[in-house]
């Protein structure tokens, strides 16, 4: 199903109609509103206007559309920032990031709960129970523009709140974060300070308290707006619009208090983002790397807990990265079809028709700049609605075989001790995640601690504190595992385990790491063995108890077995980490199916979805009943067949 | 004409008299005093010192010396910023730019008004008359050191005053800036924040106003000085030295006030300051890059409206870019030769003796640190000065037959917006100059909305607002015209026309840009046809009417033309800028005279000056009446001829 | 002689008699403690507790260790900064440099001093005669962490005290500044404003006599601690461990108050500190550049007047680099021969155990995080200790026949006015070094304006003051000179000298500075004569009037000798460097010995060293009669033979 976003307060009324006639002719079902329009809906404190949105809802639902009301929580006026400065949000260098953009608040404010409340509250008491509504939204994009952690005093009242919860004494804080080191003792919870503006490095187990204490404050506002809006609108599921590549918080957390997860996708805007090469940058500029948009969609369907939309879905060339191509013909009709093969309920995209004025005059929309006339990406989701008609409902999305546990605390972990200033959490994990999608896996993602039961083959690249209750799942699968550096390298209270890293682990893989190496670019140190390549980045001396599998050049393990549960010891270059996992996936019994490295399949119930990002043809294999699309597989094109 | 900078405050007394005879001896005429001493004529409040200045003016004029008086208002003294803080101007930080080097004030200040008038004043009183005195100039090179823009509270007390004049109420500010978007709306102009510090970018169209608003602050503060001036010193003229390459308020506007410009000329320091490759600032490291001091002569030569000096030449190694080569032997003079033959009245070489203390104790000067004895460059001076006699008077300077137009207000959208990173307008510009330069052009620079009668071609390299004025002037005009990418993308209030690009001149250019792409370092669009070659960093897909000269490798329009009007895709490489400049010449019917990368022409009157920037000779077109140098053009050499 | 860093409040007490026992085991023979336990010794104010350090201090002498015991004042704890926020350092972009690591304070505080002298006496009164203490620390690694300058009201009014000092009057202090320039002149020493966040570049003089202010607060407070000390403990020596490459203030002035220098030696994170090339650092990642620690133990060894100890010596891979290699396996232990080759009395390792919590908790220790177990350092430790039953008592260290002289105040000078982005003096000096130690030498290092008597050759690698001192040395001195580019370019008022560079040395070299000319990187400036090669960086257009030994292309004088003062008038690259170093060596009739760029050699008494860097082997002369090691050198190994 096809949805879009659209901003009725961005055009004069008289237009409205003719929107959404279009909209339902082209094919799209659901539209989302509403989430930046507070100003319109309380132009002054208290003055609240919702005429205008009556108005448009009415529009809408009765051109047979079904609505996503977001709340207007990223957006609060100007009145309210005059009246409440101490709702917004401090940057790192201490200074306050003042109002004319969105997101200018912190989650540490009081003031801004208890306005919060108040907006989340007329909205929903006002709409929860209308008829073209079909959901909601909360809030738009947490964490967006950096802004998951502030730096400010309403932060820091907020913190040491948070902290006596945690620590009870001031005795146990200074224990757990061994603030004997350096003297950095404190005498009472008033005492602690902001781990920022210190003179050389703060604290790290401070730092990821503070992190933590952040994400919990995301999860506790959003379970607030949640919480509001149930009680007007009891029948409508809840969501909200989480951004691409933004880790500062746990999604996990959040989405428990969410019935389905969303995501903005912006395939081509990440390329810029994510710690690519300039040369790999090049090559995907036009179309995305072919694991950018499926390596989210897998994570928010575990997020969602099977359920996920893409909630802004890329139309066409975007303002906001250093350069914004066009894409290729044929990729928004491409990663529609790939949300679809990866199990999104709806692709909404964003936006109905691009705004000639303010920030986002330059994001494409469906429609060009001011005017009624598809653009060339709004063609592609025209095409996309008629060709749902061939393929027919969608089946069941399966569990895969595969899983890869995803954890958002050990990428504040590396961030805050990288060791190696080109150790990146995410791009370990997303290394992994290419190297098992080229050769043909299905992947699903899993939150730390929850069940693996049922799958052959388990990845962990990178855990670095292991929770009592992902010690207890990982004792408990009966599959093969394959664990990466640095897991278990943490405990709780950011310490080295007693026992040196894995810690808890350290039975099930026979393991320990005694030191580590960071490499700079240029270095590398070659591994041979069943599994060969180099390491690079990240390197582990390790005494290990098990099979050895492969080693470094001076015979120290590199790669190790223990029973089914595999270790390999450093960040491995594309060779090593090929051969790892071909060596995994057999240990497992399963069937590889090696694809080029623009080319990616995907199954969903008894379809196979193919999908071509380069310029060279693929060769759908011979003998298939082909659904949709051709056995040649051209560039930017999708082939549906039956497996 | 030759001048020369002078600091009698920084000498003893009794070296001026020998100062005065040397530089007369030594062949210059123009010498400007008097810029940065305020703390010397002003040592604390109201205790005028205007002995010293009165020997030292005398003393000049008795040796033959003309004078031109700078008002000392880049330098307040430090009494004065402690008495009003408020003088201080704001970096776009937040922070107090503070005392201690030069233009430490904001052009917002109330306070700092009426302290410039009245040491403006006085100074014009005591001097306006004086028989030494030929001219004035006020302050010196504003925005130097990015202080045009300033983000403080008098700022935003003077913004919110501009944008009640402009918008006369809040409801048409919010229109205007699109204000809807985000929820910026403000209920009165005391709600307008200054656009720094949010959270991410702010509103496009706030900060083109707060741009505009401070050009407009410099223009009104520049008229302050001039009209106190004029009243005491009725028959002087008044210029400002302009520096190179700050574009940061509307130099034509300022140039109103005006009676001729002048400009600061330091090819080699703006080498580094450009955005050259890193192979072109080596390639022109010691003798500037060869279009860079005559792109600049021939915009001057605009902003004062036929007439301009030379304020400040280089005569050696500078101090202040990251690195400060020797320029070659040679350049010196040649560089004085280029600027007459661009037809500047006077060069006045910066500055008669290096100052062997303080900030610019690095900066060559014609004499050596201290003493009485010619630098290097120095003997250059001295050389042009012989050859005077030579060469005789110089004749006027024609019009040219290609024009470019030169608009403020495109640099800074562009800087608002680029879109891609690397889209830079004066880069743009520049490689348009430099490649009509390459086929032999003179060319003049045109203020937009200026008359465009009499030139054969005119080139709009991006402009990205069509003002009436220029509109009209477009329509009128009946020769060729080149029109490059962006222009007519942005109406008065910085959104997209509601036809879409061009807006205005849709029917003059016979098209429409549908969507835009930038490209990162490394791609590369294809163009084939008339002109070929690639595009790269920028590229529109258009849709054209009219004559389609050139494709892009996908079939879309890159070069097109509706009668005499051509239009330009995209931002060209060097092969497809070429083929362009060689078409649209042709079509106005204007002769090619190809000259390598390192050589240049320019014709004043019946001379032509050739240019040797480069370590090969070139051979002057056989038969010609050389006037100055020789027929074989050695490197860092001057030839001058009669046409 | 071994030792370690020990942290006895880290560990539970129960531990604490089996650390000592095995540090005896190992063979260590001092233990430093203390440095940063303010907040255990003093938990709130005025309640000290000492008992537990009495305890800690009684386990480690009875275990026969010799306690060196380090003032807390690193680490001022929290309380007392909460009671007096002015203890508080500011960085130079004027914020407050918050608690939460180390070193946060301002040398310019009176609060600080008063509080320091507290803590300090009362630790000193405590332990002053303790049987177990041999000596003691002052402080931590002064100006680490870029601690030396702050730019807070403290430091005004204390720049402003020491300015009164040194200049008496106004009048004074602006003729020395030349601030005339630009109305920079000041009515008062109350109108003095810092030197940072101003508009443009604030004035060089102020901001070496800024830079002297803070050197010359350092030494005071250094000596205010050894006063109190000295009055408690009169029996035991006191040093300073100075941090490797913090060239921020004096050290041979700080060292004047000190019974002996110590130094910090981190040779692997230095690689990444150090201004090498790519290249370079990824040569030397694993063992760390073959100059890095012996330049810095031949400068300690002169800094501590001939006495000197590595304090803390790099046991393993560490944490604060932007990337932290293991190091090769053997480098511990031929760091630790080296230092004791050249001149270290004893080699304290960092630190006994890696702490498994806080800030340092991925640098390696002796031991194992958290175990009584040895780290692979650790081990290489042990193997040193055992050694030295065979090499026997070393013998007493020799003058060396080459000198170099080290001048803090040129590397500010050089830092404030660089000219070419690339000038620095640190590396120019590192050159100098490292060319001659590639011919064999030997080097000391000396003091500007101390004793050059019985050295053959003596090098100047850029001093750009020529101190009276300096000056009357170098007319005393009958050996071979070299001096190098910039070298008496400056006043003490930082202006240049009224003859021009080399100010009051231009009799004895015989050449004038006219100009001088900076080369980005990819520009040379060929040199050919008596030796050959290019100028990089930096050029000196000069005028001679002795001999000239080489010429730059142009034909000026690159090399030139005037008796036996040789001047080079440039920064050379690796070939004309190692062609001056022959041509000087030759001339001070030095025998020269060329090893390969991973081998260097030192003699101490009789005894030669060598030490193998790299990865191929080296032999040693034939029929030496060897002590330590093979006469083949293999990789990362030492051998020790007799001259």
């Amino acid at each position: 199903m096809l949805g879009v976003c659209y901003y009725p307060e961005h055009w004069n009324e008289d237009r409205w109609e003719t929107d959404a006639r279009r909209m339902r002719e082209l094919g799209i079902s659901f539209v989302r509103i509403g989430e930046f329009a507070w100003s319109r809906l309380e132009p002054s404190r208290g003055n609240y206007d919702f005429a205008w949105l009556d108005r448009a809802m009415d529009v809408l639902t009765k051109a047979g559309l079904k609505i996503v009301l977001g709340t207007p929580t990223a957006t609060p006026p100007k009145w309210l920032i005059d009246e409440y400065p101490d709702i917004l949000p401090y940057d790192e260098q201490g200074r306050p990031r003042g109002f004319g953009s969105r997101r200018h608040y912190t989650f540490s404010s009081e003031t801004w709960w208890r306005e919060s409340a108040r907006i989340v509250e007329a909205v929903a008491e006002r709409y929860g129970e209308h008829p073209g509504l079909v959901g909601w939204q909360t809030d738009n994009e947490y964490g967006c523009h950096d802004t998951t952690l502030s730096w400010g005093p309403e932060d820091l009242k907020a913190f040491r709140r948070w902290l006596r919860l945690r620590y009870q004494s001031a005795d146990q804080l200074n224990e757990a974060w061994g603030s004997v080191f350096w003297s950095m003792e404190v005498g009472s919870f008033d005492e602690v300070a902001l781990p920022n503006l210190t003179v050389t490095e703060s604290n790290p187990a401070t730092r990821l308290d503070f992190w933590r204490f952040h994400s919990d404050q995301i999860a506790a506002y959003d379970k607030m707006q949640c919480e509001i809006i149930r009680k007007h609108s009891p029948d409508r599921w809840i969501t909200h619009n989480f951004m691409g590549f933004v880790l500062d918080f746990d999604h996990f957390q959040v989405a428990d208090n969410l019935d389905l997860a969303s995501w903005d996708s912006y395939p081509i805007g990440f390329v810029e983002k994510f710690p690519f090469s300039e040369a790999e940058r090049n090559r995907w500029a036009e179309t995305s790397h072919p694991d950018i948009a499926p390596f989210h969609h897998d994570l928010y369907r575990a997020v969602g807990r099977g359920r996920f939309w893409v909630m802004e879905q890329q139309p066409g060339p975007v303002n906001w990265a250093p350069w914004n191509p066009i894409p290729k013909p044929g990729m928004v009709r491409l990663w529609t079809w790939e949300a679809l093969a990866h199990g999104a309920e709806v692709v909404s995209y964003f936006r109905w028709r691009q705004a000639p004025f303010a920030q986002e005059q330059m994001h494409a929309g469906l429609n060009l700049p001011g005017l009624d006339e598809l653009s060339p990406g709004g063609r592609e989701a025209e095409q996309v609605a008629k060709e749902f008609a061939i393929v027919g409902t969608l089946p069941e999305v399966q569990k895969a075989k595969v899983a890869i546990v995803f954890d958002y605390q050990s990428y504040w972990t590396t961030k805050i001790q990288p060791q190696g200033k080109d150790f990146h959490y995410e791009e370990l994990t997303f290394r992994w995640y290419e190297s098992l999608r080229r050769l043909g896996m299905d992947i699903d993602f899993v939150r730390p601690g929850a069940s693996l039961d049922g799958y052959a083959l388990v990845v962990l690249p990178c855990a670095t504190e292991i929770s009592v209750d992902l010690e207890r799942q990982l004792r408990r699968f009966d599959g093969v595992l394959l664990i990466g550096p640095r897991t278990g390298s943490r405990t709780r209270n950011f310490s080295i385990p007693d026992n040196l890293p894995p810690g808890p682990l350290a039975d099930l893989t026979g393991h320990r790491v005694l030191q580590v190496s960071t490499l700079r670019p240029g270095l590398a140190q070659s591994v041979t063995g069943e599994a060969a390549g180099a390491a690079i980045r990240w390197r582990e001396d390790i005494e290990a108890s098990g099979d050895v599998l492969a080693r470094f050049g001076d015979g120290m393990p590199a790669f190790t077995r223990n029973g089914k549960i595999h270790y390999l010891a450093c960040w491995p270059d594309e060779a090593l980490l090929t051969a790892t996992m071909a060596q995994v996936l057999d240990a497992a019994g399963l069937a590889k199916f090696e694809v080029p490295d623009h080319v990616r399949l995907r199954r969903r119930g008894n379809l196979v979805f193919a999908f071509n990002y380069g310029e060279d043809d693929w060769q759908v294999p011979a003998g298939m009943r082909i659904v949709l699309g051709e056995s040649n597989l051209r560039p930017y094109e999708v082939t549906v067949w039956q497996a």
